[in-house]
């Protein structure tokens, strides 16, 4: 479970909303807010068994839909592209400060850099 | 339903793995196959009422499954980006093939399309 912690966080991020309401408030205590499974079973009245049930089972569910879509791999794929283009950027900036000195490429540098800049708020 | 046929077959690509069998099997056959309800019920000697219930509920799992996790909105912002991408490269290349003349933008150029082509496969 919390050895998973980041993985889990980002699973949470993109399908949480598809767990029930129990599931999710559970998921949240555990993962984003670092509570034990005592604490939230405390909270809660129920057994440390009961949270831990519940939130093995929202992980299982999340893990199922991520295997069945890729939408997680496909935005990771998405992200270490963005910081291929990114870099490219920087090279084709660097160049033209050092020796193209071109206003031109100066301008589609800023577009470029700007459209990367989108693509990594997705 | 069938107006919305290239909404339909996006939401299928994303999510149709969340799908029952049944809902996936019938989904298929009207929005990809294109057989008419009646044909369908023919086929699994059902009524068309309950073929078309079963797909009407099936749309309406993927509608809801969008609705909560947005990543098809975010796949058309990323196309839309990749477009903007291509053309900021185009610019680039246009104005190198005509003026600058240089090896090293050229060489650029063309990791930046490997890149966004990298993009457009996501």
């Amino acid at each position: 479970m919390k050895n998973q912690a980041y993985r889990m966080t980002m699973l949470y991020d993109f399908y949480g909303d598809l767990l029930t309401k129990r599931q999710k408030e559970f998921y949240d205590l555990y993962y984003n807010d670092d509570l034990s499974l005592a604490e939230i079973a405390e909270n809660y009245d129920i057994t440390r068994q009961g949270v831990r049930d519940i939130i093995v089972r929202a992980e299982k569910t999340l893990e199922d839909i991520e295997e069945k879509t890729g939408l997680i791999k496909r935005y990771h794929r998405t992200r270490a592209t963005t910081a291929t283009l990114r870099s490219l950027c920087d090279q084709l900036q660097s160049l033209n400060d050092s020796r193209l000195r071109d206003s031109e490429v100066s301008d589609l540098c800023s577009k470029l850099y700007s459209a990367i800049d989108d693509l990594g708020r997705d």
